[in-house]
């Protein structure tokens, strides 16, 4: 079975997100006031696994050593049959 | 009232993707064959807005004209009150 996770992983909430300071300046200049910006990476994977636990677990995997820096940055997805 | 755009910008599917690349080979290494990888930006705005159009209005005019590189780039969002 193939399965796409799409995982978004983002900044902790307590720390400064420069990133997201620039992108409220830009959007300024545009003229759009805007509360509150964060910004952080969306990364899609496509997997083969034999059941949607299987899938998960390497997902969880993937996150948790490889996509996501777990004293910065925390990661959410979905996991989607396809 | 106050709205919520969880933007995601990626790669167009026709551009190689060396990141995407890099985080298979990543993956790899942990014993995870995967068959596709993209990696693009999240991106997380809170707005004011008088009604849902007029925030949807503004986050479109955000994406054209500041967070996606349209020779390169796509996106797509969803809009929550919040």
């Amino acid at each position: 079975m193939k399965f796409r996770a799409e995982i978004d992983v983002m900044p902790l909430k307590e720390l400064l997100d420069p990133q997201g300071k620039a992108v409220m300046l830009g959007l300024k200049n545009l003229g759009i006031q805007s509360l509150d910006v964060r910004i952080g990476k969306h990364i899609s994977i496509e997997i083969e696994a034999d059941t949607k636990e299987e899938a998960n677990e390497k997902v969880q995997t993937a996150c948790q050593k490889l996509l996501a820096n777990p004293i910065m940055e925390g990661f959410d997805y979905e996991l989607i049959e396809i």
